[in-house]
Protein backbone atom coordinates (compact mmCIF):
# COMPACT_ATOMS: atom_id res chain seq x y z
CA UNK A 1 0.00 0.00 0.00
CA UNK A 2 1.09 3.51 -0.87
CA UNK A 3 1.49 5.66 2.73
CA UNK A 4 0.93 9.36 2.84
CA UNK A 5 1.94 11.49 6.00
CA UNK A 6 -1.04 13.96 6.61
CA UNK A 7 -0.84 16.76 9.46
CA UNK A 8 -4.19 17.73 10.44
CA UNK A 9 -4.79 21.42 10.14
CA UNK A 10 -6.45 23.37 12.44
CA UNK A 11 -9.54 24.52 9.70
CA UNK A 12 -10.31 20.60 9.69
CA UNK A 13 -11.76 20.55 13.25
CA UNK A 14 -15.08 21.25 13.79
CA UNK A 15 -16.85 23.00 16.82
CA UNK A 16 -17.13 19.26 18.29
CA UNK A 17 -13.63 19.47 19.20
CA UNK A 18 -12.55 16.84 16.95
CA UNK A 19 -11.36 16.50 13.16
CA UNK A 20 -14.30 17.30 10.70
CA UNK A 21 -16.04 14.08 8.76
CA UNK A 22 -15.94 16.34 5.87
CA UNK A 23 -12.15 16.51 6.16
CA UNK A 24 -11.54 12.64 5.49
CA UNK A 25 -12.57 13.18 1.74
CA UNK A 26 -9.89 15.63 1.02
CA UNK A 27 -7.19 13.49 3.39
CA UNK A 28 -7.95 10.59 0.77
CA UNK A 29 -8.47 12.76 -2.19
CA UNK A 30 -4.65 13.32 -1.22
CA UNK A 31 -3.79 9.66 -0.35
CA UNK A 32 -4.83 9.27 -4.26
CA UNK A 33 -1.76 11.16 -5.55
CA UNK A 34 0.58 7.89 -6.30
CA UNK A 35 -3.00 6.47 -7.93
CA UNK A 36 -3.50 10.12 -10.10
CA UNK A 37 0.62 9.45 -11.06
CA UNK A 38 0.14 5.84 -12.36
CA UNK A 39 -2.37 7.71 -14.96
CA UNK A 40 -0.92 10.91 -15.67
CA UNK A 41 2.56 11.29 -14.69
CA UNK A 42 3.15 15.16 -15.22
CA UNK A 43 -0.23 15.69 -12.74
CA UNK A 44 -0.89 18.50 -14.95
CA UNK A 45 -4.84 19.51 -14.17
CA UNK A 46 -5.40 20.81 -17.92
CA UNK A 47 -4.88 17.02 -19.31
CA UNK A 48 -6.52 15.40 -16.09
CA UNK A 49 -7.65 11.97 -17.33
CA UNK A 50 -9.81 10.60 -14.15
CA UNK A 51 -13.05 11.31 -12.28
CA UNK A 52 -14.62 10.35 -9.46
CA UNK A 53 -17.58 8.59 -9.40
CA UNK A 54 -18.38 7.17 -5.60
CA UNK A 55 -16.91 7.71 -2.29
CA UNK A 56 -17.81 5.46 0.72
CA UNK A 57 -16.30 6.44 4.13
CA UNK A 58 -17.05 4.66 7.66
CA UNK A 59 -15.85 6.72 10.10
CA UNK A 60 -14.61 4.30 13.06
CA UNK A 61 -13.38 6.58 15.99
CA UNK A 62 -12.93 10.20 16.73
CA UNK A 63 -9.61 12.03 15.68
CA UNK A 64 -7.46 15.03 16.86
CA UNK A 65 -6.24 17.91 15.41
CA UNK A 66 -2.59 18.17 16.93
CA UNK A 67 -1.23 14.32 16.13
CA UNK A 68 -0.21 13.23 12.20
CA UNK A 69 -2.74 10.92 10.24
CA UNK A 70 -1.23 7.77 7.87
CA UNK A 71 -3.09 7.11 4.81
CA UNK A 72 -2.84 3.87 3.58
CA UNK A 73 -4.03 3.69 -0.30
CA UNK A 74 -4.38 0.52 -1.99
CA UNK A 75 -6.90 -0.43 -5.44
CA UNK A 76 -9.47 -2.73 -5.61
CA UNK A 77 -11.64 -4.03 -7.80
CA UNK A 78 -10.70 -3.11 -11.38
CA UNK A 79 -12.72 -3.01 -14.33
CA UNK A 80 -12.83 -1.73 -18.28
CA UNK A 81 -13.13 2.17 -17.77
CA UNK A 82 -13.82 2.39 -13.23
CA UNK A 83 -11.86 1.05 -10.95
CA UNK A 84 -11.85 1.09 -6.71
CA UNK A 85 -9.06 2.89 -4.68
CA UNK A 86 -9.15 1.79 -0.77
CA UNK A 87 -8.38 3.59 2.27
CA UNK A 88 -7.46 3.34 5.74
CA UNK A 89 -6.63 6.11 7.91
CA UNK A 90 -4.67 5.63 11.27
CA UNK A 91 -4.18 8.32 14.09
CA UNK A 92 -2.17 7.33 17.27
CA UNK A 93 -2.04 3.96 16.39
CA UNK A 94 -5.42 3.36 16.12
CA UNK A 95 -7.82 3.34 12.89
CA UNK A 96 -10.16 6.17 12.16
CA UNK A 97 -11.31 5.60 9.20
CA UNK A 98 -11.75 3.19 5.96
CA UNK A 99 -12.90 4.59 2.25
CA UNK A 100 -13.37 3.07 -1.08
CA UNK A 101 -13.45 5.73 -3.64
CA UNK A 102 -14.34 4.54 -7.57
CA UNK A 103 -12.54 6.37 -10.61
CA UNK A 104 -13.26 6.57 -13.58
CA UNK A 105 -10.72 6.95 -16.64
CA UNK A 106 -11.81 9.84 -18.23
CA UNK A 107 -12.14 12.02 -21.12
CA UNK A 108 -13.02 15.50 -19.91
CA UNK A 109 -13.40 16.87 -23.56
CA UNK A 110 -16.28 14.25 -24.74
CA UNK A 111 -17.58 14.36 -21.21
CA UNK A 112 -17.45 10.16 -21.55
CA UNK A 113 -15.57 7.59 -19.77
CA UNK A 114 -12.62 5.44 -21.45
CA UNK A 115 -11.10 1.57 -21.32
CA UNK A 116 -8.18 1.76 -18.40
CA UNK A 117 -4.95 0.46 -21.07
CA UNK A 118 -3.61 -2.56 -20.18
CA UNK A 119 -0.21 -1.27 -18.96
CA UNK A 120 -2.51 0.69 -16.40
CA UNK A 121 -4.20 -2.44 -15.25
CA UNK A 122 -1.12 -4.65 -14.86
CA UNK A 123 0.18 -1.85 -12.87
CA UNK A 124 -2.72 -0.97 -11.05
CA UNK A 125 -3.14 -4.14 -9.95
CA UNK A 126 0.57 -4.12 -8.15
CA UNK A 127 -1.31 -2.32 -5.60
CA UNK A 128 -4.16 -4.37 -5.09
CA UNK A 129 -4.91 -4.89 -1.80
CA UNK A 130 -5.76 -8.72 -0.94
CA UNK A 131 -9.01 -8.64 0.95
CA UNK A 132 -10.98 -7.29 -2.20
CA UNK A 133 -10.66 -9.86 -4.61
CA UNK B 1 -38.44 16.03 2.47
CA UNK B 2 -36.84 19.12 3.63
CA UNK B 3 -34.91 21.19 0.95
CA UNK B 4 -31.60 23.77 1.16
CA UNK B 5 -30.57 25.63 -0.91
CA UNK B 6 -26.55 26.06 -1.24
CA UNK B 7 -24.64 28.88 -3.22
CA UNK B 8 -21.67 27.14 -4.02
CA UNK B 9 -18.67 29.11 -2.99
CA UNK B 10 -15.85 29.73 -5.32
CA UNK B 11 -13.44 27.42 -3.54
CA UNK B 12 -15.58 24.77 -3.73
CA UNK B 13 -14.32 23.99 -6.65
CA UNK B 14 -10.98 22.52 -7.70
CA UNK B 15 -8.67 23.36 -10.63
CA UNK B 16 -10.40 20.72 -12.48
CA UNK B 17 -12.94 23.69 -13.24
CA UNK B 18 -15.96 21.92 -11.80
CA UNK B 19 -17.00 21.78 -8.40
CA UNK B 20 -14.74 19.49 -5.93
CA UNK B 21 -16.12 16.26 -4.80
CA UNK B 22 -14.87 16.96 -1.14
CA UNK B 23 -17.50 19.35 -1.41
CA UNK B 24 -20.63 17.55 -1.40
CA UNK B 25 -20.11 16.08 2.26
CA UNK B 26 -20.33 19.65 3.41
CA UNK B 27 -23.63 20.45 1.23
CA UNK B 28 -24.91 17.67 2.45
CA UNK B 29 -23.66 17.65 6.26
CA UNK B 30 -25.58 21.21 6.11
CA UNK B 31 -28.47 19.86 4.42
CA UNK B 32 -29.22 17.96 7.40
CA UNK B 33 -29.73 21.19 9.85
CA UNK B 34 -33.46 20.10 10.14
CA UNK B 35 -32.41 16.56 11.02
CA UNK B 36 -30.27 17.58 13.57
CA UNK B 37 -32.75 20.46 15.46
CA UNK B 38 -35.19 16.90 16.18
CA UNK B 39 -32.15 16.00 17.99
CA UNK B 40 -31.30 18.89 19.36
CA UNK B 41 -33.48 22.29 19.09
CA UNK B 42 -30.66 24.37 20.48
CA UNK B 43 -28.17 23.31 17.84
CA UNK B 44 -25.80 24.20 20.57
CA UNK B 45 -22.29 22.63 20.08
CA UNK B 46 -21.51 22.01 23.73
CA UNK B 47 -24.16 19.58 24.04
CA UNK B 48 -24.59 18.25 20.59
CA UNK B 49 -25.86 14.45 20.81
CA UNK B 50 -25.05 12.81 17.02
CA UNK B 51 -21.72 11.78 15.17
CA UNK B 52 -21.72 10.43 11.83
CA UNK B 53 -20.40 6.50 11.31
CA UNK B 54 -20.62 6.38 7.76
CA UNK B 55 -21.13 8.56 4.68
CA UNK B 56 -21.83 6.91 1.06
CA UNK B 57 -22.07 9.56 -2.17
CA UNK B 58 -21.83 9.01 -5.78
CA UNK B 59 -21.41 11.55 -7.53
CA UNK B 60 -24.06 11.67 -10.85
CA UNK B 61 -22.73 14.58 -12.99
CA UNK B 62 -19.72 17.32 -12.78
CA UNK B 63 -21.09 20.13 -11.06
CA UNK B 64 -20.57 24.18 -11.37
CA UNK B 65 -19.89 27.44 -8.82
CA UNK B 66 -22.04 29.63 -10.87
CA UNK B 67 -25.48 27.98 -9.95
CA UNK B 68 -27.04 27.14 -6.97
CA UNK B 69 -27.66 23.53 -5.83
CA UNK B 70 -30.49 22.17 -4.13
CA UNK B 71 -30.29 19.85 -1.62
CA UNK B 72 -32.92 17.52 -1.01
CA UNK B 73 -32.82 15.90 2.57
CA UNK B 74 -35.16 12.86 4.03
CA UNK B 75 -34.57 10.20 6.55
CA UNK B 76 -34.14 6.27 5.46
CA UNK B 77 -34.02 3.22 7.86
CA UNK B 78 -34.11 4.02 11.76
CA UNK B 79 -32.48 1.62 14.32
CA UNK B 80 -31.91 1.46 17.71
CA UNK B 81 -29.42 3.70 18.42
CA UNK B 82 -28.72 5.23 14.63
CA UNK B 83 -30.32 6.19 11.68
CA UNK B 84 -29.86 6.56 7.83
CA UNK B 85 -30.57 10.06 6.11
CA UNK B 86 -31.06 9.97 2.55
CA UNK B 87 -30.15 13.05 0.42
CA UNK B 88 -29.55 14.06 -3.47
CA UNK B 89 -28.35 17.08 -4.92
CA UNK B 90 -29.90 18.56 -8.13
CA UNK B 91 -28.70 21.64 -10.03
CA UNK B 92 -29.92 23.20 -13.14
CA UNK B 93 -32.57 20.58 -13.28
CA UNK B 94 -29.85 18.00 -12.95
CA UNK B 95 -29.27 15.51 -10.26
CA UNK B 96 -25.75 15.44 -9.60
CA UNK B 97 -25.08 13.78 -6.54
CA UNK B 98 -27.09 11.38 -3.87
CA UNK B 99 -26.00 10.49 -0.47
CA UNK B 100 -26.33 8.43 2.38
CA UNK B 101 -24.81 9.36 6.23
CA UNK B 102 -25.24 6.95 8.86
CA UNK B 103 -25.49 8.90 12.09
CA UNK B 104 -25.31 7.65 15.66
CA UNK B 105 -27.19 8.99 18.57
CA UNK B 106 -24.34 9.66 20.60
CA UNK B 107 -22.92 10.73 24.17
CA UNK B 108 -19.89 12.16 24.19
CA UNK B 109 -19.26 12.26 27.29
CA UNK B 110 -19.10 8.69 27.59
CA UNK B 111 -17.84 8.13 24.10
CA UNK B 112 -21.04 5.88 23.58
CA UNK B 113 -24.07 5.41 21.57
CA UNK B 114 -27.65 5.82 22.94
CA UNK B 115 -31.42 4.80 22.14
CA UNK B 116 -33.13 7.04 20.24
CA UNK B 117 -35.92 7.94 21.97
CA UNK B 118 -40.11 6.99 20.44
CA UNK B 119 -40.95 10.61 20.20
CA UNK B 120 -37.64 11.13 17.91
CA UNK B 121 -38.39 7.88 16.32
CA UNK B 122 -41.50 8.77 15.19
CA UNK B 123 -40.98 12.75 14.27
CA UNK B 124 -37.97 10.86 11.91
CA UNK B 125 -40.26 8.43 10.53
CA UNK B 126 -42.18 11.36 9.09
CA UNK B 127 -39.80 12.42 7.12
CA UNK B 128 -39.03 8.93 5.65
CA UNK B 129 -38.14 8.46 2.23
CA UNK B 130 -40.73 5.64 0.48
CA UNK B 131 -37.99 4.00 -1.37
CA UNK B 132 -35.99 3.05 1.73
CA UNK B 133 -38.61 1.17 3.19
CA UNK C 1 -23.37 48.05 -1.19
CA UNK C 2 -24.00 45.00 -2.43
CA UNK C 3 -25.13 42.06 0.56
CA UNK C 4 -25.25 38.52 -0.10
CA UNK C 5 -26.72 36.34 2.98
CA UNK C 6 -23.91 33.20 4.07
CA UNK C 7 -25.22 30.20 5.80
CA UNK C 8 -22.42 29.51 8.02
CA UNK C 9 -21.48 25.86 7.43
CA UNK C 10 -20.62 23.32 10.46
CA UNK C 11 -17.33 22.90 8.68
CA UNK C 12 -16.64 26.34 8.66
CA UNK C 13 -16.52 26.54 12.39
CA UNK C 14 -13.46 24.85 13.83
CA UNK C 15 -12.56 23.33 17.66
CA UNK C 16 -12.42 26.52 19.70
CA UNK C 17 -16.26 25.75 18.58
CA UNK C 18 -16.47 29.30 16.36
CA UNK C 19 -16.23 29.80 12.92
CA UNK C 20 -12.45 29.73 11.97
CA UNK C 21 -10.53 32.83 11.09
CA UNK C 22 -9.98 31.13 7.69
CA UNK C 23 -14.02 30.82 6.77
CA UNK C 24 -13.57 34.68 6.68
CA UNK C 25 -11.58 35.01 3.41
CA UNK C 26 -13.99 32.20 1.87
CA UNK C 27 -17.26 34.16 2.80
CA UNK C 28 -15.80 37.63 1.63
CA UNK C 29 -14.86 35.94 -1.83
CA UNK C 30 -18.32 34.89 -2.21
CA UNK C 31 -19.31 38.36 -1.55
CA UNK C 32 -17.50 39.94 -4.21
CA UNK C 33 -19.50 37.92 -6.97
CA UNK C 34 -21.35 41.31 -8.14
CA UNK C 35 -17.96 42.78 -8.48
CA UNK C 36 -16.49 39.70 -10.91
CA UNK C 37 -19.95 40.24 -12.33
CA UNK C 38 -18.84 43.92 -13.51
CA UNK C 39 -15.76 42.85 -15.08
CA UNK C 40 -17.19 39.28 -16.56
CA UNK C 41 -20.92 38.83 -17.10
CA UNK C 42 -20.80 34.95 -18.13
CA UNK C 43 -18.57 34.55 -14.80
CA UNK C 44 -17.24 31.43 -17.05
CA UNK C 45 -13.25 30.33 -15.22
CA UNK C 46 -11.93 29.63 -18.51
CA UNK C 47 -11.80 33.35 -19.55
CA UNK C 48 -11.74 34.95 -15.67
CA UNK C 49 -10.10 38.47 -16.12
CA UNK C 50 -9.12 39.17 -12.29
CA UNK C 51 -6.40 37.92 -9.73
CA UNK C 52 -6.40 38.72 -6.15
CA UNK C 53 -2.97 40.47 -4.93
CA UNK C 54 -3.62 41.80 -0.96
CA UNK C 55 -6.60 40.27 1.55
CA UNK C 56 -6.56 41.92 4.51
CA UNK C 57 -9.19 41.15 7.24
CA UNK C 58 -9.91 42.35 10.84
CA UNK C 59 -11.83 39.98 13.09
CA UNK C 60 -14.23 42.44 15.21
CA UNK C 61 -16.13 39.73 17.57
CA UNK C 62 -16.47 35.69 17.45
CA UNK C 63 -18.87 34.21 15.23
CA UNK C 64 -21.28 31.02 15.22
CA UNK C 65 -22.76 28.26 13.02
CA UNK C 66 -26.26 28.58 13.93
CA UNK C 67 -27.40 32.40 12.69
CA UNK C 68 -26.53 33.89 8.99
CA UNK C 69 -23.89 36.61 8.68
CA UNK C 70 -24.71 39.10 5.63
CA UNK C 71 -21.70 40.43 3.56
CA UNK C 72 -21.74 44.11 2.83
CA UNK C 73 -19.71 45.02 -0.63
CA UNK C 74 -18.55 48.27 -1.91
CA UNK C 75 -15.60 49.54 -3.86
CA UNK C 76 -12.64 51.07 -2.47
CA UNK C 77 -9.95 53.07 -4.24
CA UNK C 78 -9.66 52.27 -8.25
CA UNK C 79 -6.24 52.28 -9.51
CA UNK C 80 -5.42 52.02 -13.23
CA UNK C 81 -5.27 47.78 -13.32
CA UNK C 82 -6.40 47.60 -9.43
CA UNK C 83 -8.74 48.15 -7.02
CA UNK C 84 -9.78 47.87 -3.78
CA UNK C 85 -13.14 45.96 -2.59
CA UNK C 86 -14.46 46.87 0.95
CA UNK C 87 -16.15 44.72 3.04
CA UNK C 88 -17.90 43.86 6.26
CA UNK C 89 -19.72 40.42 7.94
CA UNK C 90 -22.66 41.06 10.17
CA UNK C 91 -23.90 38.25 12.62
CA UNK C 92 -27.03 38.59 15.03
CA UNK C 93 -26.99 42.72 14.67
CA UNK C 94 -22.75 42.79 15.49
CA UNK C 95 -20.01 43.52 12.76
CA UNK C 96 -18.14 40.83 13.02
CA UNK C 97 -15.68 41.35 10.44
CA UNK C 98 -13.91 44.02 8.19
CA UNK C 99 -11.62 43.25 4.90
CA UNK C 100 -10.35 44.83 2.13
CA UNK C 101 -9.11 42.74 -0.96
CA UNK C 102 -7.15 44.45 -3.56
CA UNK C 103 -7.93 42.95 -7.17
CA UNK C 104 -5.82 43.22 -10.77
CA UNK C 105 -7.60 43.50 -13.97
CA UNK C 106 -5.11 40.28 -14.99
CA UNK C 107 -4.58 38.52 -18.14
CA UNK C 108 -3.76 35.04 -17.28
CA UNK C 109 -2.70 33.86 -21.01
CA UNK C 110 0.43 36.33 -20.55
CA UNK C 111 0.90 36.48 -16.65
CA UNK C 112 0.32 40.50 -16.49
CA UNK C 113 -1.81 42.92 -15.11
CA UNK C 114 -4.58 44.96 -17.90
CA UNK C 115 -6.06 49.06 -17.19
CA UNK C 116 -9.39 48.69 -16.25
CA UNK C 117 -11.70 50.32 -18.84
CA UNK C 118 -12.95 53.54 -18.08
CA UNK C 119 -16.80 52.09 -18.92
CA UNK C 120 -15.95 49.39 -15.76
CA UNK C 121 -13.92 52.23 -13.89
CA UNK C 122 -17.23 54.16 -13.94
CA UNK C 123 -19.48 51.21 -12.93
CA UNK C 124 -17.50 50.41 -10.09
CA UNK C 125 -17.18 54.32 -8.82
CA UNK C 126 -20.77 53.66 -8.56
CA UNK C 127 -20.42 51.41 -5.31
CA UNK C 128 -17.53 53.28 -3.94
CA UNK C 129 -17.81 52.99 -0.08
CA UNK C 130 -17.93 57.22 0.88
CA UNK C 131 -15.04 56.36 4.04
CA UNK C 132 -12.53 55.47 1.63
CA UNK C 133 -12.17 58.69 -1.01
CA UNK D 1 12.54 31.25 11.73
CA UNK D 2 10.52 28.31 11.54
CA UNK D 3 9.55 26.23 8.73
CA UNK D 4 7.19 24.00 8.04
CA UNK D 5 6.83 21.86 4.84
CA UNK D 6 2.36 22.15 3.51
CA UNK D 7 1.81 19.36 1.05
CA UNK D 8 -0.86 21.97 -0.99
CA UNK D 9 -4.20 19.08 -1.39
CA UNK D 10 -5.90 18.93 -4.53
CA UNK D 11 -8.67 20.90 -2.70
CA UNK D 12 -7.02 23.89 -1.90
CA UNK D 13 -6.86 24.82 -5.62
CA UNK D 14 -9.88 26.51 -7.31
CA UNK D 15 -11.54 26.39 -10.77
CA UNK D 16 -8.86 29.10 -12.02
CA UNK D 17 -6.37 26.08 -11.66
CA UNK D 18 -4.48 27.59 -9.11
CA UNK D 19 -3.60 27.40 -5.31
CA UNK D 20 -7.07 29.35 -4.24
CA UNK D 21 -6.25 32.63 -2.02
CA UNK D 22 -8.62 31.33 0.67
CA UNK D 23 -5.54 28.64 1.53
CA UNK D 24 -3.23 30.71 2.67
CA UNK D 25 -4.74 31.94 5.70
CA UNK D 26 -5.42 28.07 6.47
CA UNK D 27 -1.74 27.11 5.54
CA UNK D 28 -0.28 30.03 7.79
CA UNK D 29 -2.79 29.18 10.40
CA UNK D 30 -0.73 25.91 10.41
CA UNK D 31 2.47 27.25 9.70
CA UNK D 32 1.92 29.21 13.28
CA UNK D 33 1.48 25.63 15.43
CA UNK D 34 5.05 26.24 17.02
CA UNK D 35 4.04 30.03 17.92
CA UNK D 36 0.74 28.35 19.72
CA UNK D 37 3.47 26.15 21.58
CA UNK D 38 4.97 28.58 23.08
CA UNK D 39 1.60 29.73 24.73
CA UNK D 40 0.07 26.27 25.08
CA UNK D 41 2.23 23.74 24.93
CA UNK D 42 -0.67 20.71 25.22
CA UNK D 43 -2.43 22.07 22.30
CA UNK D 44 -5.44 21.35 24.19
CA UNK D 45 -8.18 22.88 22.26
CA UNK D 46 -10.65 23.09 25.80
CA UNK D 47 -8.06 25.62 27.59
CA UNK D 48 -6.62 27.48 23.89
CA UNK D 49 -5.22 31.01 24.86
CA UNK D 50 -5.14 33.14 21.80
CA UNK D 51 -7.48 34.14 19.39
CA UNK D 52 -6.82 36.31 16.24
CA UNK D 53 -7.09 39.83 15.62
CA UNK D 54 -6.02 40.31 12.13
CA UNK D 55 -4.74 38.74 9.19
CA UNK D 56 -2.96 40.75 5.82
CA UNK D 57 -1.56 38.58 3.21
CA UNK D 58 -0.34 39.47 -0.18
CA UNK D 59 -0.48 37.30 -2.67
CA UNK D 60 2.74 37.77 -4.83
CA UNK D 61 2.95 35.30 -7.03
CA UNK D 62 0.32 32.07 -8.48
CA UNK D 63 0.99 28.47 -6.80
CA UNK D 64 -0.03 24.88 -8.11
CA UNK D 65 -1.21 22.00 -6.21
CA UNK D 66 1.49 19.21 -7.36
CA UNK D 67 4.57 21.03 -5.28
CA UNK D 68 5.28 21.65 -1.90
CA UNK D 69 5.31 24.77 0.00
CA UNK D 70 7.17 25.76 2.73
CA UNK D 71 5.97 28.39 5.30
CA UNK D 72 8.30 30.26 7.59
CA UNK D 73 6.83 31.76 10.64
CA UNK D 74 9.02 34.69 13.12
CA UNK D 75 7.46 36.88 15.46
CA UNK D 76 7.13 40.67 14.76
CA UNK D 77 5.81 43.39 17.63
CA UNK D 78 5.13 42.46 20.64
CA UNK D 79 2.43 44.75 22.71
CA UNK D 80 1.32 44.11 26.61
CA UNK D 81 -1.64 41.28 25.08
CA UNK D 82 -0.82 41.43 20.98
CA UNK D 83 1.72 40.23 19.04
CA UNK D 84 2.30 39.99 15.26
CA UNK D 85 3.47 36.65 13.38
CA UNK D 86 5.34 37.54 10.31
CA UNK D 87 5.23 34.65 7.43
CA UNK D 88 6.91 33.79 4.30
CA UNK D 89 5.31 30.85 1.88
CA UNK D 90 7.47 29.47 -0.97
CA UNK D 91 7.17 27.51 -3.56
CA UNK D 92 10.03 26.03 -6.13
CA UNK D 93 12.37 28.22 -5.03
CA UNK D 94 9.95 31.59 -5.60
CA UNK D 95 8.08 33.57 -2.73
CA UNK D 96 4.76 33.01 -3.33
CA UNK D 97 2.76 35.02 -0.31
CA UNK D 98 3.71 36.86 2.60
CA UNK D 99 1.38 37.30 6.01
CA UNK D 100 1.17 38.83 9.17
CA UNK D 101 -1.39 38.28 11.56
CA UNK D 102 -1.87 40.02 15.42
CA UNK D 103 -2.62 37.18 17.83
CA UNK D 104 -4.17 38.04 21.32
CA UNK D 105 -3.91 36.54 24.37
CA UNK D 106 -6.86 35.60 25.30
CA UNK D 107 -9.42 34.25 28.28
CA UNK D 108 -12.04 32.72 26.11
CA UNK D 109 -14.09 32.58 29.25
CA UNK D 110 -14.18 36.09 30.15
CA UNK D 111 -13.96 37.02 26.48
CA UNK D 112 -10.77 39.80 27.04
CA UNK D 113 -7.64 40.18 26.25
CA UNK D 114 -4.76 39.03 28.54
CA UNK D 115 -1.28 40.53 29.56
CA UNK D 116 1.66 38.09 27.83
CA UNK D 117 3.74 37.13 30.69
CA UNK D 118 7.28 38.35 30.77
CA UNK D 119 8.53 34.71 30.08
CA UNK D 120 6.47 34.01 26.85
CA UNK D 121 7.50 37.30 25.53
CA UNK D 122 11.07 36.74 25.80
CA UNK D 123 10.53 33.14 24.23
CA UNK D 124 8.32 35.27 21.58
CA UNK D 125 11.80 38.01 21.57
CA UNK D 126 13.62 35.19 20.76
CA UNK D 127 11.73 34.52 17.30
CA UNK D 128 12.13 37.99 15.87
CA UNK D 129 11.93 38.63 12.23
CA UNK D 130 14.74 41.50 11.92
CA UNK D 131 13.18 43.73 9.50
CA UNK D 132 9.79 44.71 11.98
CA UNK D 133 11.79 46.61 14.66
Amino acid sequence: MFTLDIQPRFSDTDALGHISNTSLPVWFEQGRTPIFRIFHPSLDVKTWPLIIARLEIDLLAQSYWHMPVEIRTGVGNIGNSSFQVVQEAWQNGKQIARGVATLIHFDYENEKSVSIPEAIKAELAEHKVKDTA
